[in-house]
């Protein structure tokens, strides 16, 4: 391993351990659930979260190395933990979605409201066309165990606008170009979930034009922003 | 530009930056969304938030100033950087309500789910008449790349009681006296925006008589007391 | 005045300072809104809220000494600044119920909402059997301005085992034997206001035979505890 | 008692002292209500917290210790005060199901509104069949004084794969190996509470096949996780 590539795992192992931190900010998760990973660039390796730590304690040292087949790289730091038990699932993504550098799973409350209804988050606010260009899918139900649950996530993404989607009975799971960018899904997923479930709650949500939804898409991808993760306000 | 002006632009970078931890302390805004804008006393400037900085690290000098056309005044701190997506907005308001000192734009849950209905917050809390003066209306559909939305918020409120204003799917935004103002009305319309849910979630709120709500919003305006951002218990 | 009315005084004016931390962690206060207050033992005054002040700011030496009558002592500290907009309410309720010591006001969200429908909160709850022993009851539609918000405190908790009114449209006021006491209520208050509310949302609470609602009343009130305020759990 | 036994005691104190942390920071508490009682491994003691004790000053000093029939050991730290009133409902608990080795008391809402409603959480959620095998049963109604709650408990809760029992218009009661297994259990059933109530609000939750439950449920107890706490992500 040369020494760029291992100043980039390093980097790598620091930014997927800070970026939990906004998962608990956000309230996306309670006691271990949830986990973040973020693929080395130019490797065929990817970093991702021990099981079953608690949130106080993670850090870029007990972050764990693991191969695209989703197995754990023997004698890196953190190797004597497991991986998170979702690991095959992002390790799926990674093989299958080259363009993808970042996963996150949540158990968040609103998404997974909508993912136990089976239903599809409709895109009735602007910043939801913004952000995911039109409703927010769900995906098949699938129980860990095999590849089912990436090959459900990968098979429901794969061309969708959408960087979140809703696996059934379970919840969502976002990708990005980088871990941040898909913890940023993770983050507004939540966000839009509530936001149409309570407008939901006394009426009818209004829909926005489909020209105007493709509009606001284009613009917030193509235009604005004043850093690579499009990250705007 | 004079010292005095030099001065007031330094303290409305200061209080504009500082205002900006009110919008996450109310749980207003998530990851980098939402602004805050304030006008310089007496002159034909404002200082807006950059877009996409996170929370963490917004501060006096990475606040950005501009003409009330919206354009950043070049080679002034922060001016490195774009403004807000929403400055035009801002500038709109600014252009076209002289006595509007602050502007506020988030997408607080609450608040964008009446306006996904395209539904005004009816007046039927006291709290509610004291500081709006009755309900809070809806703006029209409008997206970001004109001056549809700043047009929407001042052909909305002008001559209007209330300070805020639900943009179609979109969502609230406020003005105030001051940047302070605008804030603190951002952070009321949420509160109302929940409260007058969670009544309508099990029942017909009852309404206020119109003569108590002028009564109160008369008194609260010009009766008590004790600073001049009438900031009351 | 003697030194022993001064040092319960000062005692008091800490109390009800620092108490108001508890109606910012328990989330039932917005900005400068909601407002504690507590009677001197042993004389005619009682310490409140200064108006318009914000939490963080809150001291000991800036609460306000005021006369049962609602005026402030004129050069005792915190003079210089108004109390409380609702400080004839507090007023009234200590001039006509000799037994209560603190008094608390918040707009808090779900207690509002119950005000807003006139509805009172049916005692459903172990919990609020011990604490209310039985229903928290709706009071009068009354504006601010003269005596009728604190009229209409006492006329509904006169004789009532509650600690709690839901002024109608308006909000909670809470009493209780000192002003942690009263804290106390406006805690709980919120509590079951929201538990009672989402039970309601997706069908009927089953009622507590009332003979189980006296009996731990009575208990909770009587029997347990290890300090004179009666807070278990 | 030996040098052994005291040690081990000293351990819980300072396990059940800091776990109540876990209570405030998931929001599963209000004021001094909620408690946390852990075994002393291999004696007939037990450790809880006091009654009516702030959060923010549980120590593990004040902890109380406690004989299998709920009565306070003489002499020890913190016997001066009383413990939980909560007590004598863990020790029925304790003195019946030998396994356990923790049990957690909460009001926390959303399980307290189906506690209210008398009905069970149906497991519609891949999480909640990992941690809880199916349903989360009702307890009987029954009121603090005798046995009636820790009999209500054992009789829901023994055979069951559910460590969580509603009892009827109070709230949860968890069960685990140890009091920080009992915890999560504690926060596991808030979680799932909230999220099928969210769920439940639009619609009607899709279910998961039994044989799904019973393989998510088997997998999570047996196969995974790097510690013996069985706490996984």
């Amino acid at each position: 391993m040369t020494a760029e590539v291992q100043a980039s795992i390093d980097t790598i192992r620091a930014e997927v351990a800070a970026l939990h931190d906004e998962l608990v900010r956000y309230g996306l998760v309670v006691w271990t659930g949830g986990n973040i990973s973020g693929r080395v660039p130019g490797t065929e390796l990817f970093v991702i979260k021990p099981s079953g730590v608690s949130y106080d304690d993670l850090a870029a040292d007990n972050m764990i190395l693991c191969t695209l087949d989703g197995a754990v790289v023997p004698g890196s730091p953190g190797s004597d933990r497991s991986p998170s038990s979702d690991t095959a699932a992002h390790a799926y993504v990674y093989r299958n979605m080259p363009e993808v550098g970042g996963v996150v799973h949540t158990h968040s409350d609103y998404a997974v409201a909508w993912a136990v209804r089976g239903e599809p988050i409709p895109c009735v606010i602007t910043a939801m066309a913004d952000e995911f260009g039109g409703e927010i899918p769900v995906g098949p139900f699938a129980i860990i165990g095999d590849d089912s649950i990436g090959r459900g996530i990968v098979e429901t993404l794969r061309g969708h606008r959408s960087r979140a989607v809703l696996m059934k009975n379970h919840g969502p799971f976002t990708i990005g170009k980088d871990a941040r960018d898909a913890v940023k899904a993770a983050v507004m997923v939540e966000d839009v979930a509530r936001t149409v479930h309570i407008s939901r709650q006394l009426g009818s949500p209004d829909p926005i034009p489909q020209q105007a939804v493709d509009s606001l898409f284009d613009r917030y991808q193509n235009v604005y922003g004043q850093d690579p993760t499009g990250a705007l306000s």
